[in-house]
């Protein structure tokens, strides 16, 4: 397993939680220094807070956690593609390494409808997509047929 | 002056009480059936949290008065541009109709450095900008020039 799989999966374990409370499965773990700093997930429905996706989630514990809104040296890893919020979340925390499981066909901001990381914006965090992207995406199908 | 300007007038109150608090002045209102449901203001420095713009606050309150997180009805008044982030989060609380006041040429995301609202997500609001775009653009000015 390489270190992206074990922050992905620690990121997945955070989406199995999100999984059993009747919200879409997404986790997100912020590392610095080879440390977990903060976990995330989706938490919209029990809150009712339409903000509350798991990279929110993982980027205001870890401000909490660092006491201070800037991320610089720290790499958010996240089960789904991140939408336009969440994209712009790690940009206005100037996260500067994001890596993503499945791909977000509807919402996705990190290269599927937009790219907002190539767009002229004061900070471009380099991202890598599809990491354990089977496993990711299972647990979404998974929770859609449920649903269903 | 027009409802628009009314609300446009709340926000900026907002945005003087950010400026202040030693915050980059921007202020936002969301306003359901004529009356205003929650006030937002730019929150970063003294809350040291990369997500509490004033559109972020303003939404999360409005998801806490009217108890859930799809804001249909609702519309949101802010005295800048909204960035990637809050662009996004719009989308996400499903609220149908934006306006703003001054043009952001570094991060503006609703015509400026992109349009997220003609993209292809599932949810495009309506949005107008440059709504007291001179007494908004002048605060923010003024709070650069002063930290300089």
């Amino acid at each position: 397993m390489s270190t992206a799989e074990k922050w992905m999966q620690a990121a997945l374990e955070m989406a199995q939680d999100a999984f059993e409370d009747g919200e879409v499965p997404v986790g997100a773990v912020v590392v610095q220094n080879g440390k977990i700093v903060s976990l995330g997930r989706n938490r919209r429905e029990k809150t009712k807070n339409a903000i509350l996706h798991a990279e929110i989630d993982a980027i205001q514990h870890a401000c909490e956690t660092l006491g201070g809104w800037r991320l610089w040296n720290c790499e958010l890893y996240v089960t789904l593609e991140p939408c336009p919020m969440c994209a712009g979340a790690i940009m206005n925390a100037h996260i500067p390494k994001v890596v993503f499981g499945a791909y977000d066909f509807k919402n996705g901001s990190c290269g599927t409808i937009t790219n907002l990381f190539e767009l002229p914006y004061g900070f471009k965090p380099e991202c890598t997509g599809g990491i354990m992207e089977e496993e990711c995406a299972v647990l979404l199908k998974k929770f859609f047929k449920k649903l269903r």
